[in-house]
């Protein structure tokens, strides 16, 4: 029994379920799309195998991947050096409890609720827009 | 010169200029004031690297530690299986252009503006506590 509950469907997140997909598939997946819309996965964490590691605990299978698209995070770093505090963007992989894969990308624009800068949101708006295309190429 | 302008002071990160420390020595401190508080580095993103080899431009020095204290985010995961999007918890170590070192880390509670989870921003409010106990000890 997983102590941790399904995803859900947060107002801060881009999130599909792959009916069908496992958990290992639906990884490989969102690997690939990213790459696609030119995001490379600098970090990752696995969130099952550490939590088992550090508390013992069993949760569900949950990675943390973090993409970064180069030109993206420079142009955001020289409009709003702080920005750092809110990269790489997290795409989150975990299984619900039929087994299948769901990928969940945050929202950069929910984000900028937080940064407060409006001149910058398109700049937000063109990194949601890419998500969304990583989002929609996962069931292809 | 750097395309990056200096960090500022971001509402939504708690931030800190070591006077006289170099930007070498703050990353030191940062990662031992953050064992203490009992969070690992999961994760390191060097930025100026990373932007350097993939887009061949100059930043300041830039650093993003991926923080995480196990219990608190197996709390956080139970109360919101989503909130792996906004984990784990940023610091940025930077440079300003007098070559002290600057410390931010990402303010749990301002990312609460997004999460929208009332009961569960107590949480927040106690990571926030230990972060800021990281940051007042980077100057002992």
């Amino acid at each position: 029994m997983s102590t941790v509950p399904q995803f859900g469907s947060p107002a801060y997140g881009l999130t599909r379920t792959l009916e069908g997909v496992s958990y290992e598939q639906g990884v490989a997946r969102a690997r690939e799309a990213l790459a696609t819309e030119g995001f490379g996965v600098l970090t990752e964490i696995d969130v099952k195998a550490t939590l088992k590691k550090k508390l013992d605990v069993d949760t569900r299978d949950y990675v943390i991947l973090g993409a970064c698209n180069p030109p993206l995070a420079h142009r955001a770093l020289q409009a709003e050096p702080a920005i750092g505090l809110l990269l790489p963007c997290n795409v989150v992989v975990s299984s619900d409890d039929a087994g299948n894969a769901v990928v969940s990308a945050v929202d950069p624009v929910a984000m900028f609720q937080v940064v407060n800068r409006p001149d910058v949101e398109p700049l937000a708006r063109e990194v949601r827009e890419r998500l969304e295309r990583v989002l929609e190429a996962l069931g292809k």
